[in-house]
């Protein structure tokens, strides 16, 4: 059952399958978190992971994001696919992939706490964390994480050609769709790079996931 | 002034002036809006523009974005620029542009309602307005607007390569930036699109005004 703050309005667009969601947050760059702070709508840009069926934001514990413990969040990832150029002003839209999750926010502890960054890592950069040294006890310390365990989702997706209103057709103007294109660049090594050293596996492995 | 509530907590990031925040939002695809309903944070993506002050919001006039007429929102445009691969989990990070701006809905009516429909087509497409037929009574009845007269607003953004824990270096890991590219591809015409009719010039602006 999806409960009503969850549907979506536009009915055609919406999907509540798991799998379709799921596959939205796990194609997703950033993540949206909203919350209610005294009576004001916040929305944050933050990175994120999934694990089954709980998302993991993480942030420097000093900042705003561990107040958040207990609080209602709704967490929004957007992929927008396309710009669709229609014949009238009215029908242009764009093609997107949307998920809006909704749960509350729990603060993370001990192995649960770990596994979260490990996952918040590799969710950009897939493999990354087991390439890497482990986190110190102060660099855990200073990384807060809260969980977020699904309480209701929908996505959103709209794909294809512009709609067209019957009597602008046929029309001599140009119709169709222009893709927005998300994808990783050629790593950029910095100055502690020895040279000839290559990108690492991660790297390839997100230039391979992140494209749309 | 900024009142706290639009205080950015990474006070090294933080950017108030005007002009870095209108920089970001005028080049942003999308806008995710938050708000409260039922106590429960809501945060949808949308289509958006900005003029002078203000920023406008639209939807089908049957949908939820309606209903929010004096309450307060939240819309944050972000741009993610660059996965930051560091040589430790903690230091990894990504480079980012965001606008966070604060206001309260107000339902937008006669010229103003037309005016703001032209100027979210023209974010998207710069001067399309002006090269379709204008809105009819019905589509202009149909298509409902909200502006949001900006109270207060903050930008986030950080640029540049990893830092490192001194103890990581030198190391014989690669570190640097792996770029996020957004760009419009090449436009994809429809079925209604006459042979040989060349993509409008709006098309062409927004493939030059969308790159990062």
């Amino acid at each position: 059952m999806v409960p009503d703050y969850a549907k979506a309005r536009q009915g055609k667009r919406a999907h509540y399958d798991e799998a379709a969601i799921h596959a939205i947050l796990d194609t997703g760059l950033v993540g949206h978190v909203g919350f209610v702070a005294d009576g004001r709508p916040m929305v944050m840009p933050m990175a994120y992971a999934r694990c089954g069926g709980t998302l993991y934001l993480h942030g420097a514990s000093k900042t705003r994001l561990m107040g958040l413990d207990g609080l209602k969040l709704c967490v929004t990832v957007t992929q927008l696919t396309g710009i669709v150029v229609a014949r009238s002003s009215f029908h242009h839209s764009v093609n997107y992939r949307c998920a809006v999750v909704h749960g509350q926010a729990r603060k993370v502890t001990d192995e649960e706490h770990a596994r979260a960054l490990d996952a918040i890592t590799d969710h950009l950069l897939p493999g990354r964390s087991s390439e890497l040294r482990g986190m110190t006890a102060q660099e855990l310390k200073a990384t807060g994480v809260i969980a977020l365990d699904i309480e209701a989702a929908s996505a959103k997706i709209r794909t294809g050609p512009p709609v067209e209103d019957p009597a602008d057709l046929p029309s001599t103007l140009w119709g169709g769709v222009v893709p927005v294109v998300t994808a990783l660049g050629t790593g950029i090594q910095d100055a502690h790079t020895p040279e000839g050293t290559l990108p690492p596996e991660s790297l390839r492995k997100a230039q391979a996931k992140f494209i749309a």
